[in-house]
């Protein structure tokens, strides 16, 4: 915890923790973590795409290799634990070792950038791993017209050596700690959840059109009020959306055209954010929304526009490393839960091409993207009894040594 | 209507039509409706408020006077006939006696501020005839740090003066006529309008206050979401209103505070405004919708801020003009229809003091506030008639020259 605090200190902002893709203050952070790492007799370094690589050898070399990490970026005014935790934890597991080596080598991998904030586009770090980080991607400009490429280059890195960020061939897996970001854990008293899916997203706009007038001299009847309309259909998104089992659907902003108190709303534009484990059951339920929408400014005599904004299907989490982390949970006397990330994560980025699992920590009240984010010391403790014991299951796996890559 | 459209050309903007209180253009104003009343042999001033005032002097000096009149300041981007209608048709009637006099005055006042643009304050100019634009009001400042004070003195009025605007002992009674501004006349089919009672109003402003959460991280039983909070309480606003014949109850602003795709909404801040003709059901419905809010907040777990910005009660227009012009109305033809005003207007302030009626005019699609503002000549032709017929009807009536003052 001491260390994530201190990670947080490295910071664009005085005030509070912001660190954006490559921003100055993240080269403190990897001087921080190579100090750490170099203790441990690893090799450390900093990639093409501004990820922090440390490996820990395997007991014969060449050895395949274990990835630990998460990400190292924050949003504006972030708490220390969001990403931070997953890299620390790493380096905490490895200390926990005690010099003992592996069948495999173990990599900590601190990814440069999850969050999306500096070019509004997430995960360039991890897509960098699995070989999609490409030119389009590269040639996106920040707010100061900065490009992805020239912000590289602006860090003292080279962007033609990108293809040599790719993960080693001899990987196995990719094992993600990080802090659930949501009340379901504290709600049900349980300090770890095993991820089995991140949940599929859809995001639309919807703009409802109606016609502005008087709100003294247009009786209800003859209006078509855009946000009567909004408002009748937000209740529907919630109501339909608590009908199925582990959906979620938010109208999370909206905006009148001119609004004012004395005016009827001509025009209201909002976005609604769906997302749930099955990609069928999440498309079902858009599609219902929209025909909900189109039925209300239908009846009211409004004009409905809507546009899909993004669609990402879910993304299973690995069975066999489910089935370890479920027992190594078991091991250390904590009840194994099985749940559903409602948030991307790299561990997403790197499932396109090797095995990736994660492991959520409780996160008090939920709180998280801000300061007061926290972990309680007993569930960190809990975090590297599992990692260790995980650790030791997976040495011992000749499944997992021999026929994981590529499963 | 040509009058009108030349008025509409006297504006700030070089686009469209704005003139706001003591603007440059409101001069030209002046001297263009001046230039009209002059050929009539009436006497033309610009009173201390700003106040256009022409008088057609009764047929026996000194007679009791009938002040006929509508504002002359715009909204920005405003129609030709919201107000200057009024005037123009003033003017017309006067036209329309061919030199004959009658047994009172005719005063017709052009008011220099109504709609509330440049103060945040409306009625400026009919407040000075009744005696209320206080110090208070002529401390106002604009944009500009300019207060009201001071722009009548950078319009070459004497602020010290404005006692002197009051409506002279003599008057008799305020006639105003004026766009509708709302869909009611069209929807029946009636050229004209009768004004009984300018409604009540009350406007509040809500915050529902719950906690922003991530939107995929938050399982919906877990939420304090305030933006579905909001959402159903503005069907309820919706609901409520309808079911109480004349209301109208409008939502017409809404800010959902950081509000974002992918988060949850903390805190959402909107305005209701509430009319009726009756106080009494106006502050019960008003009292029902802070009900219902507490309601929703309370079962969500979410915490209520309200607000009262301002409440109006509803002005009755004088009982014998109202009278008047529902046999002047059936005289000419038409079907006299009575309604409310559900906007304000300077026959409210009028009617402090002395008997004041308003007639409606039809104005088509309720379009106004908006360059498409447009009335039908036919229907203007039918408001001179009205209005003729009116004042012949008055001035052969003992009670309204005898009587009416102090009604």
């Amino acid at each position: 915890m001491a260390r994530c605090r201190r990670l947080a200190s490295f910071s664009e902002d005085a005030a509070g923790t912001r660190r954006t893709f490559l921003s100055p203050p993240m080269r403190n952070c990897h001087r921080e973590i190579a100090g750490w790492m170099e203790r441990l007799e690893a090799q450390v370094s900093v990639d093409a795409a501004g990820n922090f690589r440390g490996f820990y050898p395997a007991e014969r070399s060449p050895g395949p290799r274990l990835i630990l990490g998460s990400h190292l970026d924050t949003v504006p005014n972030a708490g220390a634990y969001d990403g931070a935790l997953g890299v620390v934890l790493a380096i905490a597991l490895l200390e926990e070792l005690e010099g003992r080596k592996l069948p495999f080598g173990i990599e900590v991998v601190g990814f440069s950038e999850e969050e999306g904030v500096r070019f509004s586009t997430p995960f360039i770090g991890s897509r960098a791993l699995v070989g999609t980080l490409d030119d389009e991607l590269l040639s996106r400009q920040d707010e100061n017209c900065t490009s992805v490429r020239e912000a590289i280059r602006q860090f003292g890195l080279n962007p033609e050596e990108i293809p040599r960020a790719s993960i080693s061939p001899d990987t196995l897996a990719y094992i993600e700690f990080h802090i659930e970001q949501g009340p379901v854990l504290e709600e049900l008293g349980y300090p770890l959840g095993i991820v089995e899916t991140i949940a599929g997203q859809s995001r639309l706009e919807f703009t409802f059109v109606g016609h502005a007038n008087h709100a003294g001299t247009t009786p209800m009847h003859l209006r078509r009020d855009a946000m009567a309309a909004a408002a009748e259909w937000i209740t529907e998104v919630e109501g339909a959306t608590k009908a199925i089992a582990g959906a979620v659907g938010t109208v999370g902003k909206l905006e009148v055209k001119q609004g004012a108190t004395n005016v009827i709303a001509g025009s209201v534009q909002l976005t609604l954010d769906v997302r749930h484990r099955s990609d069928e059951i999440r498309s079902r339920l858009v599609s219902e929304l929209i025909g909900k929408a189109e039925q209300i400014s239908k009846r009211r005599g409004l004009v409905l526009r809507h546009s899909l904004l993004l669609s990402q299907a879910a993304v299973p989490m690995n069975e066999f490393l489910i089935n370890e982390i479920e027992r190594a949970v078991q091991k250390i006397g904590c009840v194994p839960h099985r749940m559903i990330s409602g948030a991307g994560h790299d561990a997403m980025i790197l499932a396109e091409k090797i095995p990736a699992a994660m492991v959520f920590l409780r996160t008090p009240g939920g709180v998280s993207h801000d300061p007061a984010e926290s972990v309680a010391p007993e569930d960190i403790e809990k975090a590297i009894e599992c990692g260790l014991q995980l650790l030791d299951q997976l040495a011992a796996s000749p499944v997992f040594l021999k026929r994981m890559v590529r499963a």
